[in-house]
């Protein structure tokens, strides 16, 4: 089974690929999609669709997991994360590849058992699980392979793995 | 010079269609994008993203105006509003579509002269620039005409027509 993690963003995009069976997780890759200031939004979104429909051609992933916006004090930048977001989920559909939804909360509970956890702690445990020497980078990358994890464990705890 | 107006939503899409010439403007068409409550959020966005260019081959125009979010009282549905506006904003541009955002402050103005008018104010005006017998229906069409309008007076502004 391999699943497609995004953290959703306007300007930066991470992603991270694992690899899941009955042995373990293996990470296949992770990056980031960037989007020039200088275009407008509607343009940015079309580059956004265009390399969500690159990566899933290239790593092939039978499910995507995607993080859910937590509302924090701009809302600005909230209004052009949930327009990003929605052209995200919409690759997903077009490519007909099923999509899943999670919190801030339940990713930092899968990952460390505590819905409070510092980013961090998130990253730790992402390098942890993976088998990392080094916390991948940038951070949207990491946190883009933390909501792959986090669909990870559930759907094992769905089938009773 | 044929322009689409949209009212953008997730479970209901207003458009308006107007036609604008040296002589006046014209109404061409108005209706609503539904989409189904049952279905996941990116289903139905799928479903916004097909009617988009649905409507678009139908009505050829040859600019789009939409509405910019107003961030009321309820986050979770302005979530929603704003991941299908990043979808609305994408079809125009994946139709290669020049498209326009207009703020619901900036429509107010331009239809009825104040930046505080109410919405019974500016379909009234929406019904007589467009020399309707009655004000469109769903209040979301006529919302679509209200940002169509706005686009056209803006766009006569700037060309000094």
């Amino acid at each position: 089974m391999r699943i497609l993690g995004i953290d959703p963003g306007y300007g930066l995009i991470g992603y991270g690929v694992l690899e899941k069976n009955n042995v373990g997780i293996k990470m296949i890759d992770f990056g980031a999609i960037t989007t020039p200031k200088d275009k407008k939004l509607s343009e940015r979104l079309k580059i956004i669709f265009d390399c969500m429909k690159i990566l899933i051609d290239k790593y092939k992933p039978d499910e995507m997991a995607v993080e859910q916006l937590y509302f924090g004090r701009n809302v600005t930048t909230a209004i052009g994360v949930a327009e990003a977001r929605g052209v995200i989920l919409l690759s997903a559909e077009e490519m007909k590849i099923p999509v899943y939804e999670y919190t801030p909360q339940q990713i930092k509970i899968a990952l460390t058992g505590m819905g409070k956890a510092d980013k961090s702690q998130v990253q730790f445990m992402v390098k942890t699980i993976i088998g990392l020497e080094k916390t991948p980078r940038p951070d949207d990358a990491a946190d883009a392979l933390a909501v792959a994890i986090c669909h990870s464990q559930t759907n094992q705890a769905m089938r009773g793995l």
